[in-house]
């Protein structure tokens, strides 16, 4: 337990206190000190269940989830989060299709709400929707709660929406943090967030905007490579910019792969959809335009097939720093001759660094526990020092 | 705490002994004594969960629930109150369409039950079916836990069956006491219990049938408006009027809604399927005559649409007691103008109401649980009476 | 509790020392000590539960379940075991269509287990493929746990797969240890585990395999039976002929259901699916030939219809021992006259049946249970007498 109490006096030094009873919907609406609060309180979480202490924050309560797409790891990663604080999951299915609007939605966010500490929302399908679908959730259950109807405040928590993936890229920084040694080691280091062949459609761009708005923030130099045409959205650029700026790192975008890799420290490659296209697709749907989108869809496979060269290859892994970048992935990845012919990936790259794309994803629990920790904890460090001294068991036997 | 040492005080006065290991299926099988301290438990559990105790009952055990037809707000009513329980829910899930009979309800409930705490049932869409389903689940687990098959009998509660739907209006007639300041300020009040016309079709009748079975014993003037055509259960009308003259108020049925509205305390404007309707719809499923139930739809639909003046509006709510009679649904509402084009209530009469309509929802998990505590524990009182003392926290930092 | 002190005694006399961190996926992987324990385990956990004291052993863990084929009782017994030690059941749900290889198996499990604590696995629709894939899911998440991805490794529990359903079998055989007043009365016993007709088509042959492949090791005789053609994989006949031979027993094969049925102290009359049909049926799904696998089912129900006087009727049972051999089957029943036209047993014979029959189901949750804890405790007497002296409390009013 020596490295929880070394991060716990780290964690002590941090401003944090605006987290209490607050939703985490954007890495960039948080403080500098609020997102390295996050990467303690998780770094703790895993020190303390390691141990075989069990941090259960709640005796009851649910967790609602909500997950307007499919989804295999955030929603084992959120049920475990919420399984090791004491909550239980309580999935609101409303069916993908149905977009809730107005009314219905401020009526539903109370309804589930009467007993639930947290509400954690997967809606990245259409551009302009998933993210301010969450603030109308939002803004009901805080009224709700100031109204009286509520006796706690849900808060939020953004598992994925059309502008951010919040628990992938600090599950991934916290995955770079580590393998480096510590957030100080990672000052001009080059990291490449790149765009990749795969033969399916419409990802969502929540990954690669998640990825600069929050890897700008620590001095690197992070590079956007993608082929002309798959832009991502440009407010999001900008607060990249900003980051980059603030930080004193860079922030840069290229048409070519080839570029973003040379010298990496870390390279991300991976498919997303062009951001107009996108855009146009929530049209479409909005019309109920099914012809449309059969015919965008067969427009934007055929784009991505002009584009087959941009796979995370030996060749090009060989010029990145010292031929060994960490190469990262969201997972699942398209990799070339095992899950498509041709994709994202060279079978040997990816098998080479299967453990440690593993031990990446490992960190989205305790990203998400520790999320919901500093939104519901008022005193987090006070907590943690109780848990300690108790050592209430996980495992009892 | 004082104001559940107080409720406390009150629930020792009552006798609901006769509730241990009994299921919940219809409000009027229970006595006086039982339902008002279905409501003095209801409240205790809610003042010691916002003081932060924890009314743990189980440290294990499955609330089993079987959801025959849609539903979001009681699902999450029911999960909600097992989690603070301590029970864990586990979803039933044999398909809407599949009527089990027989050796197969018998088995099935059985082999469901061997940790099973509580069984939730709603089974509403057909009319000699719901309550009857219960009743045989309620005799299997009776007989397998005569048998020494099952280590517990498992007690239902009624989750809305075709004939009542205790756990909605029981959560109302909380909402009313407390929006009234006591039971003992009911007397002589007028609620309106009436039809209002909604573009859907083949709504239950379990609402309307448990407020008129319910209210009926406070000595209030109840009064059940509909065209005519919209007739419910005989037998539920019988229940109303031995109700009303037992308890010192009335019951009374018009086909009109201004008669209701006028002068009344209380108007709770709903639509519903007509009695005769939905067992005729019961017939043609039985023989699966799907092209009659389309013709039954499309009738009802038409039958409907003559009276899209039954709307709750403003100008009618004006001839209530001092124009702001306490508008009741049981939600989600067709708000004209808003869900539909023409509906149940005017859209500023609902967004007035909103958040008394909210919190009228938010009784409905502490209902549930106070239905499972008074049909588990066979001493609720001394339960409480440690729990407060020992005061374990549901939330822990 | 002086059963469980009795018990733990027992226990303490056995070797199971090997069953700690490993998975149960066939019964004759585990020796004569480990399922003699896990017999001990499940009796010791039902007194204790029946004595209400919480056999808690985790705080907070995922048992995750993976259904691929439907299932109530085994999942409700998986959902009761999960639950009584203190873990929730997560459900990874692919669609059962879905047969997922090589790659995304070892991903997929990595990716669920970073808290999960238990795997149970349903896969027995083909041939060749459900026992296969537990081995690589098992073989994924050790090499997880070595590679330091997972914080701990889960073990799986085989809820019926192509080969073995030890969970069913294992609980029968604790009922008969039980009906017969200990394993040392069956010494000598005759049990035959007989074909029966029924009009459904393709049923796994997991169970009769289950129960050759066990009731083989305790000294009875042991009668399988079946037409020409519902041969089982010859493989488990090798089994269940070594297993008679080292437990001074017998196994023998034969086409008379009147033969089996002559003398047994025990009857299982059950239908299944020849292993060759199953064999061409897992052939056609793997080349997509959706017509074959009609053909082959239409010539499989004609088949079976040629021997629908294998029937369990009131005149056969009258053969066996004394006329009241323990009627058996893991439910549901085809009930001739009941459930269908033609089945596998008459109904009176299975009304006398019934109670002992929901015994036998009764068993599977602590069968489960104890597979759990004898996988995850590594000194569960120890455990046993810490709980005993504590006496946590399971329902706590």
């Amino acid at each position: 337990m020596k490295k929880s109490k070394k991060l716990l006096e780290e964690l002590k030094k941090l401003d944090f206190h605006k987290m209490y009873n607050e939703d985490f919907l954007l890495t960039w609406e948080k403080s500098d000190d609020e997102i390295a609060a996050t990467f303690k309180v998780a770094d703790i979480l895993r020190d303390i269940r390691e141990n075989n202490i069990s941090p259960r924050l709640f005796d009851s309560g649910l967790a609602v989830s909500l997950f307007r797409d499919n989804s295999t790891r955030t929603r084992f990663s959120y049920a475990s989060a919420a399984n090791l604080l004491g909550l239980e999951v309580q999935d609101l299915d409303e069916g993908k299709s149905q977009v809730a609007h107005g009314e219905t939605v401020r009526e539903t966010a109370n309804m589930i709400s009467f007993m639930a500490d947290v509400i954690g929302i997967r809606d990245d399908m259409y551009i302009g929707k998933g993210n301010a679908y969450m603030r109308e959730v939002s803004k009901a259950v805080e009224q709700g709660y100031k109204d009286g109807i509520l006796e706690q405040r849900p808060t939020l928590v953004n598992l994925q929406c059309d502008i951010d993936h919040p628990t992938q890229s600090m599950s991934d920084m916290l995955h770079i943090i580590n393998t480096f040694g510590g957030v100080e080691n990672l000052k001009g280091k080059k990291i490449a967030m790149s765009w990749a062949y795969s033969p399916s459609y419409g990802k969502p761009l929540s990954v690669p905007q998640g990825i600069i708005g929050l890897m700008t923030r620590f001095g690197m130099e992070v590079v956007l490579a993608h082929p002309q045409g798959y832009e991502v959205m440009p407010e999001v650029e900008e607060v990249a910019k900003k980051n980059a700026k603030a930080s004193g790192g860079s922030f840069k975008v290229t048409n070519s792969m080839a570029e973003a890799f040379e010298n990496a420290d870390i390279v991300y490659p991976k498919s997303w959809a062009p951001f107009n296209a996108m855009e146009k697709r929530t049209e479409l749907y909005g019309q109920g335009d099914f012809d449309g989108i059969k015919a965008l869809e067969k427009e934007l496979l055929a784009q991505n097939a002009e584009h087959k060269d941009w796979e995370c290859t030996e060749s090009l892994m060989k010029t990145t720093a010292n031929g060994n970048a960490l190469y990262m992935h969201c997972l699942p990845a398209d990799i070339s001759g095992v899950s498509c012919k041709e994709g994202e990936v060279e079978s040997s790259v990816f098998d080479r660094y299967r453990t440690p794309l593993y031990k990446e994803a490992s960190y989205k629990p305790y990203i998400i526990a520790a999320m919901i920790v500093l939104s519901k904890a008022k005193d987090p460090v006070a907590w943690f020092e109780k848990l300690t001294d108790k050592t209430p068991k996980r495992f009892l036997a």
